[in-house]
């Protein structure tokens, strides 16, 4: 059974991350999308409204699933029983980094095996952290998140707790 | 009228700049080197000093105008009715980064251009936040700045009042 | 008056270079498309072929011209009173290239400044080699063309003078 | 069926590229080596002893077929019923021209998605263009090529023909 | 007397790290390996930990000595009558800031060369930061680490004292 | 005896070459100047006539010596004992592909290391194919090349002989 890891913080989740897993599934039998739970970063969204967009983005796959995690990724894979880990690439700045990161856990575990497929060009300058700089500004990004993921409602919704 | 936007956070406005806004000048009918006050990094200067320094160096030229603001450079551009985004690149990872949030820009507000100009090859090096770490530890950074931007007078000044 | 040179080979003209001309426009006065009659390269389109092209998609803007020229591009810019000269940058690869030709165009004519704009995301990947290999091989190309430019009008030309 | 398609000039095939299409092989029912016949590059070696030495490689492996083409990779892939592309990257530089390609490859047929897996770090250096340089000025690079790829031999063979 | 300075956080110091130190050994009298002192990053190994190991990595090189600083670094080199900075690159982006950073150091002390040396391939991926977050999460770096740098030791002696 | 090698196919030899060669002197106690024969490659200059011009430019510098060779740079490397291979790097693209070489050498003689200078800012644009482009089509680069080298005198001596 080919599964899948598609980890990253996915805050908040992008259309460019939204076209990676979709065009990614013919390869796999299970993706399982998994949010680092990096408690250093201080994050927009919580870890349980990105379960919850995520979740809405894919209520139809089968395939999908989602997940968050602690500790380093290789040891989630393990855990999980991946044999592959799942990356988009942007820009060839990402891909320095990315390199990196695939070879080193390679090294730790050689058993997963990253896979990478590009992002479509028009979602190429759609980068998280900037998508989340325009939201804490108030700014309207809802031409990069997928059309399923409400994230002003979830804002909204969390106003009305507070 | 057209009106050019040089946004960044000029801590501290450097030689690099300089050369980009006077380079630039014949282009626009006006430019406003605009501070971007993101209060979430922790500056050198303040948003006044930048602001005092900036001045000295433009003040012979009429076209030039000195601002500040907070939240998306793209709703300050709307404000002041810019319908050009100035920028100076320097090295093709800055060139990535640029790229990325020129185009998000680009989407958001379609009617605003982002213009690129190089710095000078002998300027190419001179990295703000380089020149920042310098100037915390009490080197000598007047070769890097414009020479009407007295930076150490400043530094002066602010420990007299101290 | 503010005269830009749009300086390439151009074989084919791409919607990337329409792209990046139209969005110049409010910033010059006129700006010369130029095709460079660099001898040594082989191209696919002849010189007249690739000035009727040009010539069919800014057949209704004024301030454009089409023109070409053999030799330096800093002596054409002289030749023709330019005091600009105009550039799309795709990639980061195309920026490290176009860095060093700006900067010694710089030294060997500094009244003449380099001005760049990006090409828009979705034509980011346009690459008028890949296009050319393309064309060669029959393959169908109109989706990078300016619409206004039937490459495949000519072909057929050429065809029957043949 | 999930058929890939692996296309290179392959001159020589080199151990960076055998060891992309091992890791690969867990990923696809088929994959297919494919020679792209360029015949305006210049080869050091045959298309023919080209399929001689990648079949030696993968003699054992049943999913792996050899093949050579003309034309158009897409309309190859087309031929050939693949639903994939292969790629290898080993550079930031590699990346940004693999990125072009793949992404005008998915304009002009959606239906093939391009596949990336990194070489390994200590094959990373391995470059066609260098290893066949050092090929044509007698060096020996038996340590960059698949052990099972005798390039020595062959050109031994091929003296003794002439 | 040739006198290099082999500066950088070392948290920790890996086997990249190493690599370079001896390989640039037949190239100098003396190479110091010099931990910035650079108190606002949060550390995983203390200043003195870092030397320790270092110096158990070092120990039959006489060439080789270790030492802490806090300020420039262009100030310590003055201060030790250096005239070398020695430095390792891995990757593009690596090479980037370390050109800015060589350059600005030139300008402020033009009697100091920065000189570089490749980290070895299979050595590229490994970056501190990333070995720094695996010993973090408790991963295992030893194979990314110097043979004779025992990180884990010096943890478990951490953890008695507490 | 540190005897460094500096390769390449200097047509022509700039003062980015000449400034390498120059910040390198303290390093090595002899430095060959090496113009590679690359046959395939249509030179400007004539191997002679490179000779002739660094020869100049070097005249009063004992410890640098100017050569020619053919073949592979390690095998050339092994003949004149070196045991350093001196390089310059301008930017990251160059990078990338001298880090290939480089690590390729190595695999293939261990012995030689390589060494990499930077360039000087204000001579990073300066680009031998772009220079010799410029020469080719009359253009004036003596701004580009060293004081001492006079390309000029050379190319009316050789239009007098013919």
């Amino acid at each position: 059974m080919k599964i899948a890891v598609f980890a990253g913080s996915f805050d908040p989740f992008t259309k460019g991350h939204e076209s990676v897993v979709l065009r990614a599934l013919p390869l796999f039998d299970k993706i399982i999308v998994a949010i680092g739970n990096n408690t250093s970063k201080n994050g927009f969204l919580s870890i349980g409204e990105r379960i919850e967009l995520i979740t809405e983005v894919f209520q139809s796959e089968t395939k999908v699933e989602i997940d968050a995690y602690e500790g380093l990724t290789v040891d989630y894979c393990k855990r999980v029983h991946a044999n592959f880990m799942l990356r988009g690439i942007r820009t060839a700045a990402d891909f320095e980094y990315e390199r990196a990161v695939a070879q080193m856990n390679k090294s730790m575990l050689p058993s997963v095996e990253s896979v990478f497929l590009l992002t479509t060009p028009e979602l190429t300058p759609v980068n998280s952290t900037i998508v989340r700089d325009i939201l804490r500004h108030g700014g309207d990004v809802s031409q990069f998140l997928p059309d399923k993921a409400n994230v002003y409602k979830l804002i909204e919704k969390r106003k009305a707790k507070n």
